[in-house]
């Protein structure tokens, strides 16, 4: 392993880079290393040494080639929308950013299948396929602005992975520049795959640390002609919990199962400046509930059985919603909980996971951890995925606390999430953020095979260097 | 890497296996090590030195510790009814046998999940889980006798993979036994995973060659309360497999679709004794097809529609199975194909898979190059996977060119699926018949990479060595 530094962009190392790109696509004036220095993590900035914003896998390929004979660290970038800090050039060097990568190269009706590029924005590609009738389901709340290359580094979810699993379930075939520049298809485009390891799958997750995804072929479904969506209010977040698992012990898979704690819709009403319904004061907790398919009877029928699962669990009156508007208002509410957040407070947010009964558990140790340690948190999430993102907020602690303090507390967030059989992130990968808190997870050999893999795909270590472990 | 050869288990190595597993869960008597050095791969047989049968992790952990020390090939066996040569102890050794590993050790009624060893059999799990309405959808024609500790080896699909994915979409998380013998989790219990890399699905199709798998949990679904059967026959075999793609444009995905040539059914009927139905002359090919769901309704409206899509392909006249014993009679005959080519005359298989709509073009191919090179060839698989398991039959060819010939053809066969964008194996693995042809889909940087992946879980190279590559 070369050593990293922050000054190994020479003069003639970057006379090289422009030479490959043009001027117009590389940039090192501070306002745009400042831009390209941050991503939606918390308040954190690293400065890269240059931006480089290639167009073509020829240019990827020439640029890690460059990056991996001068050991120049080189964090590839999607639309900078991660929550674990997944995209900071924390060691500087080269921020690659696929932003030009930004076009769907087929969507095969015969095969349903899409070969996209991966600076394409997620919204974008399923208002597309959807034009055909097909769905790509993935669909994390950044939705309208996070690319499907950062959602690959993640293996990012949404509210319909419940029933429709996150990104993993719909990549078939990756194309990857490797570290060393060599260009590699890591499988086939098909439904089936038994041929040698799965390169493709342990590509997706990895955080960009493993090589550049510069082509994604995806697998498509038909799209379900109908939803129906419920509000179902709770006087206990607890019963909202419980009542989860008794939606799937019913035999129904909701399209989406999502949890909001009374202060995550308080806060996201405000920020939204959606109030288009009253939330009575007795309400704590609320579930959003969608069922999709193509039969609008099938869907009534899943709707009662839902509703008599939620009222065995002491549910307040359930709200459905009559309109495509309403629907609107209702999603808006729930993607936008995490911005509203954090516009309110400094805050630390935690991506816990958990087999989705354990979820009343894990919700209650987290408010008995937050006591002990003094501090406050608002949860929501993927119910169903008993995926529960537990915001921490500052609020009016101290610096002191909030440094010394936090840590011990997430560190037993985490036990606690392992001890149910969970782990510590769902969707939101480990990145820069979550790194010192794999050993809870992890046993040294364990993390020494994942090193050891890293060796074999970046033996200079130049690829997204610090992430997911040091 | 140290050298490999046939006489490692000295005496003093017997002794130690004996003391640690008791003499009856250790064999090295010529019948049993007859048994256990073959599979259901074509008529191969590869003595072992010795079959071990384990019944504790701790045990496999010591065998491995014992196998790693010395050098001695380590060769995890299911139930051997493996199509790739997976399971063959082609370098001697240790066989080291799973089949006492054969307890469901729990199913999670509340999460909808169970754990299970990895010895117990396909079929006696899926009819476990059913008793509590749920359901494991993989179910490879072998259902009956392979082991669920095979399915992961080489990530088994089989007709119900088309709606419901193969064994890698069940897996959560898997207990592993290193080379080294250290033994740890792959991943978590949760249905989201973003904390690291994925080993869990590395491991899966991987072969036995990166660990031992102990312990599995796997996700469960609700189970679909109904199903409907049709049967429809085609009097040409392109039509038929147009058919296919149609059906999933039409905005259904049926739980399985099969594809059968003349020859398969007509062996098969005749091998299982099954003749409840007559097959006019004029068919040359039929799909198998099934749909499932909770709403009886709404399935036969599926069927309407696959029927209408059935009609624009020119099928002949569809049957509908109207009781479960025309259901079990018709399923039987497609699970017996595979059985009655290999009765009918020595065969090779292959597991070729393309994105579904290139199956009419796959298969013309097939044909083509068979005629070039003069053999004859039984198809038939999971069409809506795009996955067509090709029997080449040797029959009357002489042995000269069933060695000399038949490589060349399956080259040109396999070139056809990657040309297609589909590869050589979609269930079966790779195994050690198949690893000769692993260029032809991957390049040498490629292949490089994956072998570097098995150094690093297995510097020793005692795991299943000379399988996938050498």
């Amino acid at each position: 392993m070369k050593s990293l530094n922050y000054n190994k962009v020479t003069p003639l190392i970057f006379k090289e880079f422009e030479v490959l790109l043009g001027k117009e696509f590389l940039s090192s004036d501070k306002e745009q290393l400042e831009k390209y220095g941050q991503d939606e993590t918390e308040d954190l900035l690293y400065f890269p040494e240059l931006v480089l914003k290639p167009q073509t896998v020829e240019q990827v390929a020439a640029i890690a080639k460059i990056c991996n004979a001068h050991a120049i660290p080189l964090t590839t970038r999607g639309a900078g929308t991660g929550l674990s800090g997944g995209a900071l050039p924390i060691h500087g060097g080269v921020i690659l950013s696929m932003e030009k990568f930004n076009k769907i190269l087929s969507i095969d009706e015969r095969n349903l299948q899409a070969t996209v590029e991966p600076g394409v924005i997620n919204y974008i590609f399923q208002e597309e396929v959807k034009k055909l009738g097909l769905f790509y389901p993935p669909d994390p709340a950044s939705w309208g602005s996070c690319s499907l290359g950062g959602n690959i580094a993640h293996s990012s979810g949404g509210p319909k992975a419940v029933k429709y699993g996150t990104t993993r379930d719909y990549v078939l075939n990756l194309q990857v520049v490797l570290a060393s520049g060599e260009i590699i298809w890591t499988g086939a485009n098909t439904l089936k795959y038994s041929t040698g390891y799965n390169l493709t799958h342990l590509m997706v997750g990895s955080e960009g640390t493993l090589g550049i995804v510069t082509k994604i072929v995806f697998k498509l479904i038909p799209l379900p002609k109908n939803d129906l969506l419920m509000l179902v209010p709770f006087k206990s977040a607890e019963h909202a919990c419980t009542a989860v698992a008794g939606v799937f012990r019913a035999g129904i898979t909701p399209s989406a199962m999502e949890f909001m704690e009374r202060d995550a819709i308080d806060w996201s009403m405000k920020f939204s400046g959606e109030l288009s319904f009253e939330i009575k004061p007795e309400w704590r907790a609320l579930l959003l509930i969608e069922v999709d398919g193509n039969d609008m009877e099938v869907l009534m029928k899943d709707c009662e059985v839902i509703s008599g699962v939620m009222q065995e669990n002491e549910c307040d009156e359930i709200l459905f919603a009559d309109s495509a508007e309403q629907k609107n208002a209702l999603w808006k509410i729930r993607r936008k909980v995490g911005e509203a957040v954090k516009s309110n407070s400094v805050y630390k947010e935690e991506d816990t996971v958990v087999p989705r009964a354990e979820l009343p558990v894990l919700l209650k140790g987290v408010k008995r951890i937050g006591a002990k340690y003094g501090f406050r948190s608002v949860c929501y999430g993927h119910a169903g995925d008993g995926n529960l993102h537990v915001n921490i907020i500052k609020g009016d602690l101290s610096d002191e606390v909030w440094e010394n303090d936090l840590p011990k507390g997430i560190t037993e967030i985490f036990e606690l999430c392992k001890s149910l059989g969970g782990t510590i992130s769902g969707e939101h990968g480990i990145g820069l953020v979550q790194k010192n808190y794999l050993p809870i997870v992890f046993s040294p050999t364990h993390l020494e095979l994942m090193k050891n893999i890293k060796k074999v795909f970046d033996p200079n270590y130049i690829l997204n260097p610090g992430k997911i472990f040091d």
